[in-house]
């Protein structure tokens, strides 16, 4: 079955994240990925579009470099064929200043092959901005 | 089958609320429903949590009211048991200004009853906020 497989790696891939196994997230990660973390790269130089896992592998050791996964619960799992959707509930230290990130995720994902090959990640991008700068924006 | 009443909800829902049909999109609200859309309520006042249905449709009134709809094109559903995640390809005119905001939202659902019971949704908050204020956002 196509879903309990994309469910296999969905699992696998959240797990190991969350455990900071990185090594194991990169065995998930397909060489033809095609990757965007919708927000804006001038305050997160690891979100935008990535293609290709060796992109993906640079972004995430991006955040790895300045932020420390504290929390990466997974809340919500949807599965259906090779897509999936998860939405966690997630904390990330920021290495440069010890403060906390608290903010929700959705993902949605296709995978290929046992591999994540399609993968866009949105967050409250506006909040998120205010928690890294330690400030409220002006508008 | 519970995935196949749920596909049928949501179809419904996002064919109504792309053709400005909400006198139907209103029926496939749950009276109980919690309601959250990311984002900073102090540029879109729609935004935020909402309990109950007279809540979320005070709220679509309120997007209807500063925004009309364009485009409103799923791109991607997935659905598994009462749950669903819908992402959009999406165009909104701005009424004070004429400008058109182009943008994804990824929905997470759930649904009772033939409802919608609960409701997430994600942008591109920091993207947005700058589409709707037409100008880049100092950081």
């Amino acid at each position: 079955m196509q879903t309990e497989t994309t469910r296999a790696v969905v699992s696998d891939l959240y797990d190991a994240y969350a455990r900071r196994d990185f090594d194991r997230v990169a065995t998930l990660i397909h060489d033809e990925i095609d990757w965007i973390i919708y927000g804006p790269v001038q305050v997160f130089p690891f979100e935008g579009q990535r293609q290709g896992k060796v992109a993906v592998l640079e972004a995430l050791g991006g955040i790895a470099k300045d932020y420390m996964v504290e929390r990466y619960t997974p809340e919500v799992i949807i599965v259906e064929g090779e897509r999936a959707a998860v939405m966690s509930d997630v904390a990330f230290v920021q290495r440069a200043t010890g403060r906390t990130l608290r903010f929700r995720i959705a993902d949605l994902l296709r995978c290929q092959e046992g591999k994540v090959i399609e993968f866009r990640e949105f967050t409250d991008s506006f909040d998120l901005v205010e928690q890294a700068l330690g400030k409220f924006i002006e508008v």
